[in-house]
Formats: structure tokens, C-alpha cells, sequence
């Protein structure tokens, strides 16, 4: 809170800061250039501060380019479907931002290679499946199946999301925000006829 | 047919002298090091024969990693269940050749930034939407919603297998193909009460 006066930037935090030059960067000069010495200078701090707050450039990039979606997008409203698709919708808008373009494929080219260290933190980053349960939650008895596991609607949108994303203009062109919410709630409709 | 003999490797065809030496040259050394003079090398023909099959080295790598489904794999017997669940194995596991996941990246990062050229082609090579419309077709009247656009829900399947594979051990490892399966049946039902 105290950090946040406009008129000082030089008590603006070191981490927001490099957090923006390593978006910078990523949409400039793309993921291989973003190193943590890159992101220092753009920053105008030390390299060792930045490896104080990340173990290396991966995290920064990670925390830099996918950031979570803001509460007002997911705050259910009980209207499944509007809650699905506001949903979807910042999620896509999450995922298609500069920064975050620049960096997925990076990301998932260094998880490839490096798969036991760090994936789950990614995972944790662009999963909003809370957010999802909450959604679910928030919907009128009967239209959610009770015998579904949740998780699996959920990894179903989030491949959508994510194919949407990284395909662009190819396979998923019409795997639009509403697509993907009408295939969902096909998904989460209930059995005919209903197990109970 | 007249080059596939056995016991005169220099009547075997080039092209499939350069598809297997580019599948041995991305496992062994990456998607960066499989250049068109690095498989022209390795399979011991020059690159000019090459170039004169290929315009580049990414539609080379692109029919050496992702050459389709066997017809064996998705030839419909009508039970819609055991159908899907073989293509969505045949497709995954596909996906899942040492070779294709060392170019899968590769390739999804080459075309976000040339998108116009070669996608298409691409997403040819990767869908199997004919095969996944045979495989509806065969099935037992009433399993399939007829008022489903069968192109949204193969898209979905797609979207499930590439982040099966791509992300494996992270977001989706719980996105078996028979997961994949139960929420693509899921999504064909008809809807209740039906349209009919």
C-alpha cells in the first residue's frame, strides 16, 4: 500500500517494476531475451534483487505473464451460463494479452525439457478451477450434474482455452468464448434420464 | 511400391529416407538442430533433393511428426463408446511419438510468428474430423444430438488430446482418453427433453 504513490517512482516496488519490464520485454525482444539480467537493467535494479523474489527467469516470466484473473470477472452471479461465459471470457483475455502470447509457447517448450521442477506452479497460475467451483456452486439446483467431477468440466475448458489461445487462427478459430460455454454446459447438463 | 525393397537401400525412397532421419534428428538433437542440410546429412542425400520435396524444413518436419491416424484405428464398428475411445488412444498416442513431442512446440512457436503460410496445413495434418464424423455416423440412432455442430465438439476432443500432450504431468494428467471419452459423450447426448 505505502509503495503505491504515483509521484515517486523510485519507491514504486522493485518487483512491479521488473514484472513490467519483463512484459516489456517479452512483447520487444520475445522469451529467449527476457533473461533476469535483461529485466534488471530495463528495471534499473540489481540482478541479486530480482533472484531474491525468484529462483530464476521462468518464475519472473510465470508471475509476470499470468497473473490470475481479477475477482470481478468470476464473482458468480447464480446465471450459469453469463457466469460461464464472463468466465471464459477473461480467461481468454488473460491468455491473449502480448505478454502472455510472447511467453506460453517458451514456457511450455522450458516445462517440456525441465518437467519435474516447476509445472505444477504453472498449473496453479493458469488454473482457475476455484473460481469454477464457485461458479458451479452459484448455479440453480438441477442444472449440474451431481454425479460429475467437476475437474474434469473444468480441464476440458481450460484445453479449450488454452487450444483457443495458442492455436489461434488455425484449428480453433471458431472455438469462440461462447462455443466453449455451450459445450461446457452440455458437459454439465445432467443425465437423461437424471440419477436421482 | 517398386522402391520398397528390402535388400537395396538405395532404391528406398528419399523421402522416407529424410522423414526418418528428421524423426531421429529431433528426438536426438532438438527442433532447432533439424535442419534441411542436418537431415540431408543424416539420411545421405543432398538438400537440393529435399528442397525440391519440401519448400521448407518445417513441412518436412510436420509430415515426419504428425503423418495421421492408421485407418485400423478409426474404422467405425456403430458402438459409439468403444469407437471414440479407440480414436481418442490412436490420437493421443500420435501426439505422443518421441519425435512429435519434440516438435510440437517447435512447430506451435514457428507458426505464431509466420501464422499465415502454414497453420492450415498443419491443422489438416492434425485433424481427424472425417474420421471423428464416420465414427457419428456409425452410431446408434438417438446417441448423437442432431442439432450438435459435430466440427464444436471434435474441436473440444482435439483441445483435450493436444493439452493431454503437451501439458502431460501438469494441468492434465487426469485427462485420460478415457476421460476424454465420458465428456465427449457427454457432450453428443441429445439434449433433455429432446428437440424431436
Amino acid at each position: 500500500m505505502a509503495g503505491r504513490g504515483r509521484g515517486r517512482p523510485r519507491d514504486s516496488g522493485i518487483s512491479e517494476r521488473a514484472l513490467a519490464a519483463a512484459r516489456e520485454l517479452l512483447v520487444q525482444r520475445g522469451f529467449d531475451a527476457t533473461t533476469i539480467q535483461a529485466v534488471a537493467e530495463r528495471a534499473g535494479v540489481h540482478a541479486s534483487a530480482l533472484y531474491r523474489r525468484w529462483p530464476s527467469r521462468i518464475e519472473l516470466i510465470e508471475e509476470a505473464t499470468f497473473p490470475g484473473l481479477s475477482p470481478q470477472a468470476v464473482h458468480p452471479t447464480g446465471n450459469l451460463r453469463d457466469d460461464l461465459l464472463r468466465f471464459v471470457r477473461a480467461y481468454t483475455e488473460a491468455f491473449s494479452q502480448p505478454a502472455a502470447r510472447a511467453s506460453a509457447v517458451g514456457l511450455l517448450a522450458h516445462h517440456q525439457t525441465s518437467r519435474r521442477t516447476h509445472p505444477p506452479e504453472l498449473y496453479l497460475r493458469i488454473s482457475a478451477r476455484p473460481q469454477f467451483q464457485d461458479i458451479l456452486s452459484a448455479a440453480p439446483p438441477g442444472s449440474v450434474d451431481p454425479d460429475l467431477d467437476a475437474n474434469d468440466a473444468f480441464t476440458m475448458l481450460l484445453s479449450a482455452v488454452l487450444a483457443h489461445t495458442l492455436l489461434a487462427n488455425t484449428a480453433t478459430q471458431h472455438l469462440t468464448p461462447e462455443c466453449i460455454v455451450e459445450m461446457t454446459l452440455r458437459i454439465l447438463r445432467p443425465s437423461w434420464p437424471g440419477p436421482l
